[in-house]
């Protein structure tokens, strides 16, 4: 029995700020890595224009409970849990993954804080540990001895796949798969589980 | 957000073998590792007896699937899940846990892996790795900086529960009380979960 580990923005769900920028109405938090690398850079500019519009971690909570999975994904993640273990790793926040892993059956998910301040406003986070997602897939594999097949979208998951004994990238932007041309790409969650049981008969062999 | 990690049989379920035992009017497979503590030697006992009377996993598992979870263990397990994140760590296998966990949506399990033949007799066995429950625990705690509550009924969760940041006996027998009393003890799901609370609001003090 071996163990899936899954992105969860743009394997399951849409991306989460971009998601919130639309349905808030407000552009500038549609920022991402892509535009600022710097992570921490980046969570002060969106808490700060969360802070100076007086937008609350309960509001944009409820703005992510009414965000659906990708068009498949919930079938996707109930046969997947009938065959592998299958953990979550992303880099969001449970504050924001937990209204939406009740979606698909709680799975396992790892992820950061977010911490609030007295008035409910997002004041600071709390990473889990460094390379967090890559952490987990090789205590996995290290320390519990089992076989990790891992799966993302985008370039914040490589070290992830790359850690993994089988890493497998989802639709993933053309600079990503020209990049690391090492890991197939699927682009359907059949597509995926193909793959996926291929690596689990692979590892068995 | 904290880790708990629960045993399977005695907590969620009952016990597998004993089930089977008595489902399939065997008294023999009743014997446990408190008749018989080497491992090995008793997994051998029960193998030979299944042989000896042309008993296949498939046949075991058909049974195994008309178990029930424990009364409250479903809710128990929806409404945990929505505070911690649950791993299911136990000593059976998983062609035994399969049919188990899918009736309480699937929770992550570790467990062992049952070998069996061409005639799909079970054949052998394979330890996931050596003190597997321990070491998930620890793998958590160390590699993963989590804070991880571990929950058990019987001497084989002990180590588990030892490794823990705390740990929690579920109706466990008077012997396993006595010798190990710096666990507290719950014997309803409520008062596991009012212990997981208690524990989880001192790690962030």
């Amino acid at each position: 029995m071996d163990t899936v580990c899954l992105d969860m923005e743009g394997v399951l769900f849409p991306e989460i700020w971009i998601s919130v920028a639309e349905r808030m109405g407000i552009p500038e938090l549609r920022r991402t890595t892509r535009d600022e690398p710097d992570y921490d850079v980046l969570m002060r500019y969106r808490m700060d224009i969360l802070y100076r519009k007086g937008i609350t971690l309960a509001a944009i909570q409820e703005v992510i409970a009414a965000l659906r999975p990708l068009n498949g994904a919930e079938d996707f993640m109930r046969r997947l849990r009938t065959r592998f273990q299958v953990l979550i790793l992303s880099d969001t926040f449970y504050q924001f993954a937990m209204p939406l892993v009740s979606q698909i059956g709680y799975p396992v998910i790892f992820c950061h804080a977010l911490l609030s301040d007295s008035r409910g406003m997002i004041s600071g986070y709390r990473l889990r540990q460094p390379e967090a997602k890559r952490a987990v897939v090789c205590a996995f594999r290290e320390q519990l001895k089992m076989r990790v097949i891992a799966m993302g979208d985008s370039y914040n998951d490589t070290a992830m796949l790359q850690a993994a004994d089988q890493g497998v990238l989802f639709c993933p932007p053309q600079n990503v798969i020209d990049e690391f041309p090492q890991f197939p790409v699927a682009r359907t969650y059949p597509e995926a589980e193909s793959l996926f049981e291929a690596a689990s008969a692979r590892f068995t062999e």
